[in-house]
């Protein structure tokens, strides 16, 4: 399987998704800024893609700063984090591994003398380990999300084989591409994949920027799982067939009370998957539930540049001068939401009290 | 306004609505083959104006042909119907333009002596006015659209103006450049504006060929009317704000109990609309009600060329060897539908008789 991201010793090593499907290209990163770019440019996107991104960015923002003390570098590293959190304002988890990477430097600083050199060489080091760790972790979340989905799926057709697969539908890219390696909503392929189960997966290609076309399919090939990419516009009458077992996406954010914010055209997909009674998943690693905020309609939402619609795919589609409206995410509200599926087990409604339980 | 389709005495000239919003031109069709290939090609598309398209290319399919008698005549008259009619499988305004054409030679041919030069050159000239006449048909047939579509728009919001627009969600194009010059589901905003309404278009980009954003948007900004181009996946999202008055979208065809085959996507908006008790209305010209098929279920539906999804904008958004699934068309059940505006009048459910009592 491709990596999504890779540390080399030297640079972390993005795979370049803008590019895909017509290119394989990874891209070097060497300090905060170009991670900065590629986290706002979507040369890497995910969710938790996004939080070991902004780890490895931390790292990279202070690794050649040479500060006066160990309080120098800390307001250094706040600095560096503050500065990531604004490449992509969306994503819970930029946050969550940015807070935790401040967290780790201020435990391994807390005893330190204030001028030590070992000790500034020690917290840099230990924020690269940080970084390293989050891969390992993000391969055990996205398994075990993909063990108790599977094990969901398989209620809804128990013995698929060719001729009657476990048919899903899926929107953007909550994939292997975004995270890791493994995926969150596509992680209960995979693992039934791999152990012989048949998978045929319809593949929302998700306007304006065909994650769906360009990456799920990407990657669903490359890994040998049948796929069907469609145009947004057509699940309806995909899913009027009857023969969709499970509607399954991901998100970058999940409120206390079971509202989903997710790539935009998710929230039409589970008003469809509703009125034709196909159970409707969300993949979600804990760390992307945010019991902060209480319910969706506090999540801000990113709009985005008018050219992604209007001229995004290299030429012009909608005539100068038009209003364009670009929502980056839209609010599933969770009482369209059949079941919440993380590393730590399946939840379902009433959610303020299952997604509590988790933590 | 622009117009969609010309006649200079020659040769029909099409507005060549691939090319649009970048530019602005018209291809001159000199014969039935060149016809074939526009109505194929989408260089002229819509309903009425397909009708109105093969008509012409009925005229140009005979106009040069030295018949041996007025028999030899209706044999290539229906050689010509039959090669045209395999333009555009689903249209059935092509049908019935093919038909319309048939009936008036055989009627203008019906006492005409054999060999006559004169008759041949009389049902030639005949066929070039029924074209013609076609156009000026159209353009009352959708102006009475407009006037009942706007009663219609106007009893949701009685005093729209600035501020308190009539806020309307559209799907593909059926606008004046779907038809000769005014439109249908577009003609209630026309006429509207022209009595000094106030409108707010939402216009659905719709894939894979994005009519919506290409040629509606480019229609109604041209005409002055306020347009906002959507990806087909944020109809939710603009629905679920609740100050849409309406969804008005065209057909293609409507069978006898109300179910609607229109452009992929109308289905899933239909629900959408139903979810968020938004009307969902279809402009309908009676030459698109075919009272002749039951239900929806014996539209045939047009599958397209995978690379309109995977390549349709120049550059490959999806994967070579991955499964393309491009419908053209897709067929709303009658029971989303919240009323029909045809030229003779609104008709609502229950169908079957109402759509009958236009006839």
């Amino acid at each position: 399987m491709l990596k999504t991201i890779a540390w080399n010793g030297q640079s972390v090593e993005l795979l370049d998704q803008t590019q895909l499907p017509s290119q394989t290209r990874y891209v070097p990163i060497e300090n905060e800024r170009q991670m900065w770019d590629a986290i706002h440019r979507l040369v890497v996107r995910g969710a938790p893609a996004i939080g070991i991104a902004a780890a490895f960015g931390v790292y990279l923002g202070v690794r050649r700063y040479p500060p006066a003390d160990v309080a120098d570098l800390h307001r250094k590293l706040d600095e560096v984090c503050a500065y990531l959190a604004t490449s992509r304002p969306t994503a819970v988890n930029l946050f969550w591994a940015l807070d935790r990477m401040k967290r780790i430097a201020r435990h391994e600083g807390l005893h330190a003398p204030a001028e030590d050199a070992q000790a500034i060489a020690r917290i840099k080091q230990r924020l690269l380990d940080e970084a390293l760790a989050m891969i390992e972790e993000d391969n055990h979340v996205c398994r075990s999300i993909g063990q108790h989905g599977l094990d969901l799926l398989l209620s809804l057709n128990p013995q698929p084989r060719p001729g009657n697969p476990l048919n899903i539908l899926t929107h953007c890219n909550a994939g292997g591409l975004a995270t890791a390696q493994f995926g969150t909503a596509l992680a209960p392929v995979y693992v039934g994949a791999q152990r012989g189960h048949t998978f045929q997966v319809y593949a929302d290609e998700t306007r304006p920027l065909l994650q769906g076309s360009r990456i799920t399919a990407y990657e669903l090939h490359a890994n040998g799982i049948p796929v069907t990419v469609i145009c947004d516009n057509m699940a309806a009458v995909v899913l009027s067939r009857r023969n969709v077992h499970a509607v399954l996406v991901g998100t970058d954010r999940v409120a206390a009370n079971g509202d989903v914010a997710n790539k935009i055209g998710t929230y039409g997909l589970a008003i469809l998957a509703r009125h034709f009674h196909v159970p409707f998943f969300v993949a979600a690693p804990t760390s992307s539930i945010d019991l902060s905020i209480a319910t969706g309609a506090q999540i801000p939402i990113e709009y985005r540049d008018r050219r992604e619609v209007a001229c995004g795919l290299g030429c012009l589609t909608a005539p100068e001068g038009v209003e364009i409206y670009n929502p980056a995410f839209d609010v599933t509200p969770a009482g369209l939401v059949s079941a919440i599926i993380t590393e730590k087990g399946v939840v379902q409604a009433p959610y303020e009290m299952s997604l509590r339980g988790l933590f």
